[in-house]
């Protein structure tokens, strides 16, 4: 069978060259190595030089946190990204936030076992996430503070940003620990939570009696984040897991477009995920899918790394924390001055 | 190595029945014979056993609907399973409502390929769902009429329910062609969107100028379906994919528990996932591990098919139509009066 | 934006077709319906096409079959394929033709679950596969057959074919029930192991004490192989799951390639997999991948079905068998002569 | 609901203590912290303390190499492993070891992309593994070495490690790179290949004409690897993938134990997986399961990581370099001698 020698040039450009074990080396440089190799490893290394490149710029960086990770121990790296302004907007699952919360208020998860029987867990009053074991009673206690703190809303809607923004107040108005929420009041950093009724903190909010007082303004989330990320000089996604966190951060673009907006898609895109293209969810989809969307810009630096968070995440921020040191970043502009204004749209 | 052969007998109860192909099977019959084998052949058909044991009996049965399904051409089958009253409560992300009204609305989705270049496709204005296409145009000729209806809503909060309700009257007003929005208004069978933000329909809504005049009572959703699972004789569950339907419903159980009503845990269970537990995240989680958190009764039947359920789906519900053919189910009741009232809560 | 409209013509050829539930479907009705939707439902109807294709000319059918599929109650389903002559050569693990026998020879398998103490099943000797029980002391009678059949055999180099069919043969002899070896032996379907040691077939032969009288031919399966896939008029592959049956039969185009022989490549290729392409694993790589070697025809008629085969083989080979029943099958020349020459190597 | 609060001491043991970022945290320091927290980043930590656990004793450590781990640049890893004597025994697939041979005689691997035109590739002479490409005229180069190679073996049975080790012999005397098969030839580490037929190795193989004259000892590779196994004061397993090798090296104590030797099973056991139990498979199967073959032992130090190879296996050999430095080795006994003799069989 004879060659098409001609067009190798262009597939052949650099070999893998294969990791080296040196005891010394640091995270970073690890990482560095593992980007000369392939598979899920070399998009590892890739996804801590795009997040490199989002923090040289003056980036607005969205970061979709879904999959129960403040039970796993993700909280602390959470508020080190908000503190090391890694990240400049958080859209949440409510868990994530209900979990932060009980930490932040002096309570704890267990490490657990999946392999228990939950009768068992059940009759002790022990919830059961995965291999992550906590008491109900203390998770009642969060209920109980989430449930007293709404009363002091009032009778208008909250962005869930704002809603969540009070409660970090709340939180640092009475001392607690820093947390997640607590760490983004601090640093005026955005929180999103765009399902949060779908979670404990939407259920200690529905303890009330009649019908609440105070609404949450679901369709202004819709457009502030849109607002952010139009005004952004460019932006970038980080997904860890898929979720609401994950289109609701995508579709800000699409939002944007409709309204007339500029909304170049986002520039740069990481995503760490466990699931696959192939089922066909959001969750799933590759960021190739999301440019015929524009959600994604045709020109942009991309990576998926399909693994587990718990091991990425770490993984990820320990090395980035080790070549950022010294970088002085250049905040965007988060200001939602007339977010709500809608000037006109796709079909006028 | 001495055996223990006491034991033997609590474990080798029933053997393992090859699968015969008969060409003269009917689906229902395949699946009979597939229960007698392992794996996750032997769950699809416990699946349609677990389902018909629901029908059965007075069970509020609740539908959870999340991936892009109604793209992916599950549309008449959910319209199926409304009309003849097979699931009583839908919980739906809003993509797959947006996608149904698309095609109420007479557009279409496209049999399309996941390996194309989607920069091409951004240029031809084609948006792609993995191997789905669709005319971004055609969407927006729907967000246009979303937008337009919003403003016959009043300035007050609404329940999903209420204003997906009040969509399908107006699409039945207009004479469209029938779909599962449509369907679940003429059926009285209520449909809740927990993320309804995230979504195309949140996107249509967002493009109204200043703040939005009506409101999502998204604490509204979380009392209710806590109020129809409470209330329900028994109540089933049935999840096709994870997401914000999924933990929706299951948390129905502890709304209810911790304001002190009725909440034995959902009696009956069926999951179709792609998702694996071992990720940590709710949308692959077992039900045993709801079981910890009193979601599902500690008695109960329950199975997990992980299945694609564009294979799951078709199959199931064809083999459920053919076994309970000619029987007549007793409807649950779903009124929801006093859904608001929450007289106490579980600290009090 | 303004969209270039002249490429959509290219895209968007097939709408979505949303599947109908019809009590009255047969299972090949069913299937034809989810044709015309997406996802991993169009793909298992697209399956059956491709199977069907194949069964209408004159093709050498090889199937791998991999994963515990027969201790899943696939084994009649095999037999199945062997007896209607839907597959011409079969390439399995050990494991499958070890539970195969076990199964001819009277003993079961039985239904158990996944989540037991393997504690207290080692004590009780029950050997577990996910969610199948089974005796371990019931095995040992099994590996005493093979130990002793193997004294019959003489001291030189047998295929796994060869072993096979004699094994087959002597089953026939004893009147044994009939299964896959039995079944492949009567019906002059060759049926190739090449991972013959790594089962409890070659446990049973490493019982013999010294060294192997007779010895398996390993490089005579790799020839045999390849020049049944060069001497096919056309060839298809089917496989459910990945591992060495789905390599081996992959590598024979290569093989006959390297001998200078012909090697146009698969032109049918059907795989059920529960894997990922992202792994870079070949048990989870594409037709897409196998067409840069050359082991799937550029020009071929191909599906990858991710999902469990004990779902996907029964429903497929019941549409097929709804399908061409009538259909009379022109036998593909299986015929081994001369398979041990090679004339030239590639570099000759 | 009343709580039986005497359960919980049982089962409330250890708090997930979140993982801080430290910038001067070391890959050992980092992975210790991960071992505080839950899901996959636990277990990841976890295989280190396995791993480290096994060098402290006097424990035969098997490894299973699967997945195309060599072309994705884990070849200088497992050299590494082997020079360290961090593994005593390899069970590799046949590709692997190619590869390996490949990029010993000076050839390359090549960075590519999963997302192009194969048929493109096909043509430019370029075979495609997942993200990695390779030159098909290259391939034959090593297809030719090793062809050239089998004609100085002489006409009798080899175990594929005698077979192995005689290439590693050839590759030193020619000065060749070193690398796996070189390294292991060596330091005296026994390398097997189940299924060697089924790679590129068997193929090469089969380009001679007429029978082979030398011929694999399939069953001797079961009985040495029975035997290395049952004279092992204590065994462990670590698995980068399943396949051939994983089974290949838990069958060992299955063999050894119907031979009437000593199997108290394996006591250490780290698997890296991407695959899941549910599919029912041998790969994706759990350790527990395996306890109830007598594989791994009832009391065992065990961990599962669900993580593509390429990115656990670098972080978790480095933060043991950095843990097991200065920690001298005491290097099991894997002497052969009388590995071919079995006294009694279980039955006798």
């Amino acid at each position: 069978m004879a060659y098409d020698r001609g067009k190798r040039k262009k597939y052949l450009k650099k070999v893998v060259s294969p990791v080296r074990i040196k005891p010394s080396a640091s995270i970073s440089e690890l990482l560095s190595g593992m980007g000369e190799t392939a598979f899920q490893g070399k998009n590892l290394s890739r996804a801590v030089d795009v997040w490199e490149e989002m923090l040289k710029g003056r980036t607005t960086v969205f970061f979709g946190l879904a999959g129960a990770l403040v039970p796993a121990g993700m909280r602390e790296l959470v508020v080190y990204l908000i503190k090391n302004r890694y990240i400049d907007c958080l859209v949440s699952t409510g868990a994530n936030l209900f979990h932060d919360i009980h930490e932040t208020l002096g309570r704890y998860h267990y490490q657990g076992h999946p392999h228990v029987d939950d009768r068992i867990l059940r009759d002790a009053g022990i919830d059961r996430i995965y291999d992550v074991f906590a008491l109900e009673g203390e998770f009642n206690a969060v209920d109980r503070y989430l449930y007293d703190f709404s009363f002091v809303l009032e009778k208008r809607p909250y962005t869930t940003r704002e809603f969540l923004y009070l409660l970090g107040k709340d939180l640092a108005k009475r001392g607690e620990a820093e947390g997640i929420v607590l760490a983004a009041y601090r640093n005026g950093v955005p929180v999103y939570c765009p399902a949060v009724g779908d979670s404990s903190i939407g259920i200690a909010l529905a303890l009330r009696d009649g019908e609440t007082n105070f609404l949450f303004d679901t369709i202004g989330d819709v457009k502030e984040t849109a607002h952010l990320a139009s005004n952004a000089k460019a932006s970038g996604v980080i997904f860890a897991g898929g979720g609401t966190p994950k289109n609701f951060i995508q579709q800000t673009e699409v939002t944007a477009c409709l309204m007339g907006k500029r909304a170049p898609g986002h520039r740069y895109a990481i995503q760490i995920t466990a699931d696959a293209p192939h089922w066909g969810g959001l969750s799933g989809c590759t960021f190739e899918e999301a440019q015929s969307w524009g959600k994604i810009a045709k020109k942009s630096s991309r990576v998926t790394v399909n693994c587990d968070s718990t091991i990425a995440l770490p993984i990820i921020v320990s090395a980035l924390s080790q070549r950022v040191k010294g970088v002085k970043r250049v905040l965007p502009d988060l200001s939602l001055k007339n977010s709500h204004r809608v000037k006109k749209r796709i079909w006028e």
